[in-house]
């Protein structure tokens, strides 16, 4: 811990904040050392535990003045670690920001704190029929702040649209400590696009202090088609169907035979362990509206040699369907001693090449590669299984981890879904990306933070840094910032 | 014509383009001279039409050179004067980018230039059941590269979102003539949104060559119904009913007893012409989900005391229904000598409030105001009638045009929902934002074009600009880029 500094800083965060919401010692600081990507650990040098906006603005003037990095964390669920402290920074926790502030049926909107929990928000706007789309698999636990900070999806954003869809305003406090508002409660809004430039942006251009979110009404019927397959190319093949006619699910999923029987195993969803991938594919809206496109979709499945097709019959037969799909990731972890979650996004029609490249490079680097992931957006979630006591394992995992997101960039895809670039994937990003393009995230990483103070390190990478992994051509030897060590 | 700057540029520029491609001549010129804001007319230097992306990125690589200012062209419908050429500028039409790339109906994607009309994209790929969504009330004419400049809206925007929602991938040259590829053709994408970034920000951080666009599916049914009502209040309370039921009409317009009177002399629409307000609300889907939403509609409306409801029993009666509300404008040409069309966004629920106030505005400046618009996502167009030939009308429908935007600024909207800022309203951007927003708006254009040459003097003022208008609060006395006269 650099004592020196944190000596400097203290007495003036000491005037903002109570005693209490300002942490130092190592036993408090355990808790905020990584997020949901355990693999990268690190003690912040403070926590700070703000609950007003003001204190906000304080302690982002007081750090932009000190030239102390900043980085702001919510439940802490992210699994690229775009939350992780740094050593010399202050961890900023939003937890204490968890007030739903205004539900407005007419607008359908609601105005939350950054800390609000995302289920929180659909439970209390459900007496109205209404609720909050983006559904990420953590949405128990994380909350609006970070979901606007990575643009979190769902096993819904197929039919609903990510978190940048779904936001309509925010309030923002930049690095100085000035506090703006953009987008607004009304349709569009003039000017740039600042709300979804700063949605998705991993905490590196402001801190997120209100969200009014955009609310929908819950559709009167939801069912469910379990699809068996022998084959996972037909299973690809007929995601490409059912989306080229028209048909937009309101979640589509796919599990390959792996994920099946873990998941089978652990829950006993009553899913056909034999088939070689199965898809989940539920259909909303009014009844006579999902009767027809229960028709249609199984049409489809048939004409792609699908085994075996169910319709859950009831409510409870649909969370039992689901509830296999849901506790998919822990049944992993309990065939492997660990695995490591990727999540890279393709166009739909490359699906089958992609499957059937993947399991090639998982004989090669002869690693199980379980899949189980959103099919009908592209968004693959390959879990590697290893063991991180077997010396060598874990490099022989992440470099079939970048092999992976390399072939989805290949076909026209990207390294991302939902997850983020955070610190996992920012090589990653070198592959993603030409030099002019990296250009333009510096120059408005810059408009917004110039000394490179909110979350440095996280999500783009420098032009050396992609240089140096010998993956970028570096347009007239420009490197912006050779003066800031880390971006 | 600033000759001396001419006689510099053109040797370069004919090393770029054919002669053919290059006009100079006053009546060349001429049909350059305004958009569709006609108020604002001015002739260009020279007009530059390039057939190739290498072509563009010359011109602009050239402009940056010898920091002459560039404004890019559509079909030149736009509605702010964004489009407005510079006198000692190149206007860059993009009129010969008329090609459809590719069509991929796997992905529900169209790649396409940016001169393709927008009513062209849907008639290219109607054979396949799909159509593009956004559909502005000049889709005939207006092209894609425009559309995504402004973010263009249109009668179907409540349901299927404007155009940043429904495109994936933009190629862009930069002021420094740099290509870049942002988006991407698979779900979301790494690194700040500079999709979202670009749509929408009328000419001032790139020139788009290329867009890829969504595709959706050709809904198989659709039902207009027509509501008639004796108060505007009422119309107004019903279009709020049905959006917090959680109905999403695919259109939602409302028409008042002025409008309804002009559209139905013009084209025999047989709207009932006592009414004080009239609503068209069209139902979309399949026929079951369609027939079940009428019934929901039918009751909410008499609920709210519609006099009368009628739901067209063919397509001939729809697309007769839809014929008044589409030609409400030239209708309303036909009652006065002039009209001014506003356009600006208020929350649905200040609807009847802000109805009547403009009611009382009207009174008080002694000038007509009829109302049309898209009543579902509260974006308002009230058309000002007045006669330019009267002197001193012109400048009495600018000051109650401003007092209007104002109003809907006041009750949580916004200054322009679809139209664009361009010059037309670029003053009340004073009144939309702060200085700590439009700071941040100056730092993004910075980011992108830091010598201000791309369309300079729309969309964004400066500060010293609304500190003369007297509205603004200027931080700590900042003035950005004092030594550019016109950002």
């Amino acid at each position: 811990m650099p004592a020196t500094r944190l000596g400097a800083l203290l007495p003036e965060l000491r005037r903002i904040l109570p005693a209490g919401s300002i942490l130092t010692e190592e036993e408090q600081l355990r808790p905020y050392e990584c997020d949901g990507l355990t693999a990268y650990r690190q003690l912040p040098m403070v926590v700070a535990l703000p609950d007003t906006t003001e204190q906000v603005q304080a302690i982002l003037a007081l750090c932009s003045r000190e030239r102390v990095p900043v980085v702001a964390r919510g439940a802490g669920t992210g699994l690229s670690g775009g939350a992780l402290p740094l050593a010399d920074g202050v961890l900023l926790s939003l937890a204490k920001f968890n007030r739903i502030l205004e539900i407005d049926p007419v607008n359908r909107s609601a105005r939350v704190q950054p800390g609000v929990r995302n289920l929180a928000i659909s439970e209390a706007v459900a007496h109205l029929g209404l609720y909050y789309a983006p559904d990420p698999s953590s949405q128990i636990a994380c909350t609006i702040g970070g979901n606007v900070a990575e643009n979190s999806g769902g096993l819904h954003c197929l039919k609903y649209g990510l978190t940048v869809h779904n936001i309509q305003e925010l309030e923002v406090i930049t690095v100085e400590g000035e506090r703006i508002t953009i987008g607004a409660p009304a349709l569009d809004a003039p000017g740039f696009d600042l709300l979804a430039l700063m949605t998705g942006s991993e905490g590196l251009l402001g801190v997120i202090v209100e969200v009014r979110v955009k609310l929908l009404p819950r559709p009167e019927c939801a069912r469910v088609m379990l699809a068996a397959f022998d084959a996972v190319e037909d299973a690809g093949t007929a995601v490409g169907a059912i989306i080229s006619r028209g048909i937009i699910p309101g979640g589509l999923e796919m599990m390959d035979n792996a994920a099946i029987r873990a998941a089978e195993d652990f829950v006993h969803a009553g899913y056909p362990t034999s088939a070689a991938a199965i898809l989940l594919c539920e259909l909303d809206g009014t009844q006579e509206e999902v009767d027809v496109q229960i028709d249609k979709v199984r049409t489809l499945l048939e004409e792609c040699n699908a085994t075996e097709l169910r319709v859950a019959q009831s409510e409870e037969e649909r969370n039992r369907f689901w509830a296999g799909r849901k506790a998919a990731f822990p049944a992993v972890g309990r065939i492997s001693p660990d695995y490591y979650c990727m999540d890279g996004t393709i166009p739909r029609r490359e699906l089958p090449r992609v499957l059937s490249e993947t399991e090639a490079l998982s004989r090669r680097y002869d690693l199980p590669v379980v899949n189980v992931f959103h099919a009908g957006d592209g968004n693959l979630h390959p879990l590697i299984l290893y063991d991180a006591n077997e010396p060598g394992q874990l490099e022989r995992v992440e470099e079939l981890g970048a092999r992976i997101l390399e072939l989805c960039v290949e076909v026209g895809g990207t390294i991302t879904g939902e997850h983020g670039v955070g610190v996992e994937k920012i090589d990653q990003m070198c592959t993603q990306f030409q030099s002019a393009e990296l250009t333009r995230f510096h120059e408005v990483k810059s408009a917004f933070d110039e000394h490179a103070l909110l979350n440095p390190g996280k999500a783009v990478p420098t032009l050396r840094r992609c240089a140096e992994l010998g993956g970028m051509h570096v347009h007239g030897g420009r490197i912006p910032f050779p003066d800031i060590e880390r971006f």
